[in-house]
């Protein structure tokens, strides 16, 4: 190798170039919700219909960041706000590869999710998952509210930690009154000009 | 919605649906070697000779990983085996998404690279970038070797720092004896069977 070959290490694939090769404008939709109000189910519900429409999908969770990158982090302060850091800055990496990436997390604080929108910028959707605190604790579908009410469970948000709803979401979608089908065509309506 | 389609919350697109829709096997592709040695030069030209072949990658390298997800982390040996870690455990994750994934890092312990290769297991790649000090610091793109000799950086890797050769790595490229596009056909070569 050269000296002249050193020089075009600048030469480099595109955030563009990956685009075309995949069709799609790449996003990150930002899921927040007490727990128990059907993150998780709306976001892979969402998913699942990207991918049936032939759309190069990713999702973060606490799954795979909680069990992964984040291992070394626990539930102080910093160590949320680190938290929340990271995966902003990793789905940043994933909008630039190309992927719709869809982020799933309670994510309480108002803080957070504005640095979440300053790192990711104009490809940041944040999608509101509102349910009422009653509902979801009637839900309680891994039994979190009954241990949290229990004391068993520290600073649970919604009961012993607070809960700041979005202000000006992208996205509201009402998981009490709306079916996961009707929140996930919602989601696709709004998507269907950017994507 | 009901308690019904709160249990659907396992219901999710699987890594083997997200490598139909991509019509391809995701790997890591781990370069290492020295600076000037032409780690992101090989890895750049294979990058977009993958893109060229429709084949959706993404690559991780210095400038968007330390300027990113790693801007709280210095050089302190704690530091860069935690900047390591955390390569890793992005590049399991973009693995898991479908993407072929390079990462493209000096990684001069063998330590370092041990823990990557554990953290992304079969789908790990090592390819050693093959290049002696004295070519490397002839070329010297940055002149970083020059301010190395100068004591002008500290613990420069080759310099004033070790840098471990790889005892069993996938892939040798020598850069010294081939050009880029021969170390590219190389690294294809490999990788036909597996992608």
């Amino acid at each position: 190798m050269s000296i002249e070959n050193i020089t075009w290490h600048d030469a480099s694939v595109t955030r563009e170039l990956r685009a075309n090769l995949l069709s799609q404008k790449s996003k990150l939709l930002w899921f927040t919700g007490l727990s128990g109000s059907g993150k998780s189910t709306v976001a892979n519900a969402l998913d699942i219909r990207l991918n049936e429409m032939d759309k190069a999908t990713y999702l973060l969770d606490g799954d795979n960041i909680r069990l992964g990158i984040n291992s070394d982090l626990g539930f102080s302060i910093q160590d949320r706000n680190e938290n929340i850091r990271r995966i902003s800055e990793i789905g940043k990496l994933f909008v630039d590869s190309g992927l719709i990436t869809i982020a799933c997390f309670i994510s309480p604080l108002k803080v957070n999710r504005e640095m979440a929108r300053k790192i990711i910028a104009d490809d940041f959707i944040e999608i509101f998952v509102d349910c009422p605190l009653e509902e979801c604790e009637k839900r309680d579908p891994k039994n979190l509210y009954k241990k949290a009410r229990l004391g068993e469970i520290k600073d649970f948000t919604g009961i012993s930690s607070p809960y700041e709803k979005p202000e000006n979401p992208e996205i509201v979608v009402n998981t009490k009154e709306k079916t996961v089908d009707q929140c996930v065509d919602q989601i696709l309506d709004y998507l269907k000009v950017g994507i």
